[in-house]
């Protein structure tokens, strides 16, 4: 399939935008050579180092990124008035933000995911093996579980008393809706991951840096902002899975699903709408 | 016209800037080329996938915009107490931030306009042709439908209480003022999206990135902040048809041609701001 | 003094930073040419339509400068409740982020002033002649004014009921504290602006992007989160006389010169440190 | 040990990543030369004006940092109602933005620490002398103290009645929950400061541009929102000794070792991970 990319029956990418934005595009895709999809079972990958940081990284991940954002949240939280913290905004600006700088700084090394939901979209996309996928999301989990215990290790009672930045559905809210919130919600995320690391595109754009970090810090940010008060917003499993095993209630562990089934359910489609609209592939012609 | 740039009766471009902030220019327009201006209908273009992908993109862009931004809304006016919601200026980052991450990732696909407004702009401009703008519209349309619909799938009875998210002209300004607020608004949008996305500017910087989207973004965050207050800020009518039709009450469809008539005079007037000012294309030289 | 960079006495540059923080250095400055100082009289700058054109862009980028912040101002002060409002930081953001979007647009036009301060400054500097400073003065302070008479039009009594979003010294500070809290202002605007757009950096870096308008903008956000409790925060004197002529009122005349007499000694520092110590040009040896 | 990063026992980077998220890699290391670790004496340097520059650098940055940012926490502090000031989060943005500009502006120049435990772990890591790590220092700790004067000097009175900006342990957290948190905060720092200036990184990428200010300065905003709660947020000894010398109160005074004790262990855990795990160095073969 490989450097064939033109050869598509519907004729993608004849008519090009004349000035798509924030791209210096009119070049064409001559240098583009389509990656092959990654290998379920990648043979040697189990003995090289890189393979093992790469699991470190996220755990390292993972594990500052519940701890910033959990203790953002527990501040807020014991705030008798919101006016003397930094806000649900802040909150927001927490989980965006530290994905931003985790997956700059961690882009290099793992690939950036620091989320199950997005190695589990990846993988749908053959961008990495199932090992790899499996080892991720092992580490992602335990970095979780260690970065809200830490949390909890601060200020123990308040902890438990506070909620413990464990996800449930709010009040008002059916548990279909906070389904369908996870699902839309993990959509844009993996949906911007897709976009914005797509291997055409760099291509293309090839003296065009993208800072794909940001735009997918954003999307986190944003989704923040508008289901923080619906689910509290999960979009990535670890999450939720470190702060329930720490919080530990019953009222955590019953919503629990929704924050795997949905944000698995949200990067499938995101998956499946670059596989098939964007990148078209399902039409092309064999080579 | 191509390639006489330089042939213009007034001497543009004789005395360029010494040291233009975060340029870094000094080398001349060598080879830059004018992209000729697009045909009203590109034959052929029908017939392309990539013609219908790019709708398609715009559909998702648009759907995905108007989901977060008015889940948004939703939850800070569902809200008593201000305080406890991202506020205002939260909604303002969820309307910027939104169309900074979807221009990002749909600027190499359908050149990410996502509003009717940028689109007549870029028309205007010939920057694309007629009937790519028309399919455009339409779908950013359907997009906003779709979007507003499912946040008042959520919860009806809330959606319908508190305003649906429908651009009206606040008490205390009258209809004058709005339409004056929705035309500089969207001038300030479309003006941003000419001139970062300038092919004149990306051929002379031609290895300096022009992340577009960013200042994109931010100006349609910023309009959010001015203007919320005076006509809740539509600068996008696809925005304002979406909300109308799904919260469906007098009191939204009275100011609505607001929405239609201002974007689309700000879009004018941004593009013929461009092309007699900065462009100068009236006043050169026919080749 | 052109490539004789190194030429300096006291061995500039011989021991250059190991690994510079956001740099890809360790090139040598081998391509580096300093740009020759401008004339104070420009023969034939007159006669060039990029200079009229400079003048036009550098009126509507102040035009929408003080359109959209008073316009924010504005908004803010007209409730009872700041909590239902973007907040004084949503006034801060307005102040910055339209800074940042306008030097990005204006760059490749004027150079993206934007600010009789940053114009004064440059000039010190040698970067543009004295015709052409005085030039962008005057469109500055017309834009200013324009961009503030429209935010009037729209509630004429309440913008004088509010103050008109003109800068005067708050109660508690002396004229002193005020005329210090612009000069130092001033200075880190202008710092931001010779450091970011260092002619020598880009020639160095010359593959790696100067992102400049995003430190600019957010250089004039932190001063207005630092100085709105103080001065309002002026920092540009163009803002300060746009709102003082539009409003009218002795409380703002009475302040008036400090807004001007700050920013211009702030700015003259800058330049000066920039010249003396940055680059030290006082120590290199003549050519 | 140059030109020799291949060999590794472990295998690392036989197995890089298909599409690490935001880059464009692909390509191999081949043009990566791992740069030689810094002499502790660097013979010459103190006859170099590049040395002295850059002290001078680090003191100006220091002092704007603090100017700057405390002015913003006496403006919040000063306030009745948290809701008529920039609030919490304002000040984390003052703390994260100035850094983020700081860092843009001085990085060509000194570096960009602005920070005693940023330049304790580049020390670590080898990336400067110690002498040069020791200037430095010093300059941080005057620039600091020169900027908080600054400050006070505003409105005397108030700054001692409002704490000064000084940082202390808040009340129901232990001294080694204080700790912990300016230990773990410091570590994001360094962390991010060491992947995102990774020389390694910048050869592979080399067209690709490392915006490295960025997600430092969004490190710095995200540890602010996370722990004001806690200790008011060190995690920058230079900072926290220049409020409470020139708040000088015995509260300031008898938390003040946990400021200089916390961000040098997470600087030296971050160099620890850095060199240990991301790089390897103690694995490699001895050339």
């Amino acid at each position: 399939m490989e450097g064939k990319e033109e050869d598509v029956s519907l004729g993608a990418n004849k008519f090009s935008e004349r000035q798509p934005l924030g791209t210096a595009a009119q070049t064409q895709d001559k240098d583009y050579k389509e990656p092959p999809p990654a290998l379920l079972f990648e043979p040697g990958e189990l003995s090289s180092w890189s393979f093992y940081r790469a699991g470190i990284a996220e755990f390292m991940a993972t594990f500052l990124f519940l701890y910033i954002t959990i203790l953002t949240v527990m501040g807020v939280k014991r705030s008798t008035s919101k006016c003397t913290t930094v806000g649900i905004q802040g909150i927001a600006w927490s989980f965006g933000g530290m994905i931003f700088a985790l997956v700059y700084c961690t882009a290099g090394i793992s690939g950036g995911h620091i989320n199950p939901a997005v190695t589990f979209g990846l993988l749908l996309g053959r961008k990495l093996s199932l090992t790899r996928a499996v080892w991720y999301i092992v580490m992602q989990c335990l970095g979780a579980i260690c970065g809200a215990g830490v949390v909890k290790g601060f200020q123990p009672s308040e902890y438990q008393l506070r909620g413990g930045g464990a996800n449930t559905v709010a009040h008002g809210y059916t548990k279909g809706s906070g389904l369908g919130a996870e699902i839309i919600g993990t959509f844009v995320l993996v949906y911007t991951v897709f976009s914005a690391t797509d291997a055409k595109r760099n291509a293309r754009d090839s003296h065009v840096p993208i800072l794909a970090p940001l735009p997918i810090g954003f999307a986190v940010f944003l989704v923040h902002l508008a289901t923080i008060p619906i689910t509290g917003t999960g979009i990535n499993p670890a999450r939720s899975l470190g702060t329930a095993i720490i919080y530990n209630r019953d009222d955590a562990w019953d919503d629990h699903w929704i924050y795997w089934v949905g944000p698995f359910i949200g990067a499938a489609l995101a998956a499946l709408y670059h596989v098939v609209v964007i990148r078209a592939i399902p039409f092309k012609s064999k080579s």
